[in-house]
């Protein structure tokens, strides 16, 4: 027996999000069908469409933000010759969260992966260079996913850089704070010790 | 930082969903942000509203319907005397899936749950009733998980029907068929083995 066809409709989409398969899909369809009050699917389906609408990306760092720069370009106090580079528009978040960062940020159109079909070009590389130029950039972070495809994204990003007066930094690699050694993994433990500090 | 207000109104509404936290809700906001087209998105708007105002419950049943009847409590050749008792509208995809069942259904509105406020009227009792009556129903068979309150449901049912001139069943409990014996839990072997078959 078949689901109702606008049913199989909707688990075919939900089906697209990440992590998401058949049954996972099938459970959220369920809940929308006998949980959720008719004017909270109403709500739902403006407030996706509003959002999409509405959220773009910042012409000069490419962050999220509701028209023209985003919050943190426009905002003057940010130290501009300190440049942060993430991946995503979300790392954004995370690193604006820790309150420890106060430069700005180049926002990749995600790591370099050839499988994916991700080449060079989501390094937005003319933009960066011409943003450490015009506004004397002295440090960039590169603070990429310490994966094999952030590890190598980081790579080229140094090798494209290396002909600008920049300082080039990534952050340090160690035990993530309130951990025991015991279930700390090999590399991170590595890290720690290649990279000790004076106590 | 905050996200902007449409994100975080999208955050709150995706948290909804069963088992999604904040964490998994950042995550599919970001895929529709990122990764979705806008006219896939707008297909999911629609469609979302479309199955919630299409799919309604069957008046006799309680299964999923599109319009009045169902297709199960439509078709002649099922055979009405056996009555199935499941909890939600998904069970009765899952039973029909076997294709080893061919009597009619009728779908309670979850199980009896004193904490979510789920008493006796979530059994649709009278409806129960009067089918039973009415088609001369000879055999039930309550189909619903087998937990605590799957299993008191039961037995309230069991209780409520005892007046009737029918036979209660439940699905037999016992080895889930292609696991290997080592893995298998107690409670499922000790009813395998109470419940053993002729050979």
């Amino acid at each position: 027996m078949k689901y109702p066809q606008v049913v199989e409709r909707l688990l075919r989409l939900v089906n697209r999000l990440p992590g998401v398969g058949r049954k996972t899909a099938e459970r959220y369809v369920f809940d929308f069908l006998l949980s959720w009050k008719m004017g909270d699917i109403q709500e739902l389906s403006t407030v996706l469409l509003q959002m999409r609408e509405s959220v773009g990306t910042c012409p000069i760092c490419g962050c999220l933000s509701e028209a023209g720069k985003c919050y943190i370009c426009s905002d003057t106090r940010r130290e501009k010759e300190i440049l942060c580079i993430v991946s995503s528009p979300k790392d954004v978040f995370t690193i604006e969260n820790t309150q420890e960062f106060h430069g700005v940020y180049h926002v990749l159109q995600g790591l370099l992966s050839p499988l994916d079909g991700r080449g060079q070009e989501a390094l937005r590389l003319d933009s960066l260079r011409k943003r450490v130029q015009e506004n004397s950039v002295k440090e960039i972070i590169i603070a990429v996913d310490s994966t094999l495809e952030g590890d190598t994204t980081a790579l080229v990003l140094k090798e494209e850089l290396a002909d600008l007066p920049v300082t080039v930094y990534r952050p340090a690699f160690g035990i993530p704070v309130g951990s025991s050694l015991e279930y700390v993994d090999g590399g991170s433990l590595a890290r720690a010790i290649a990279g000790r500090s004076l106590f």
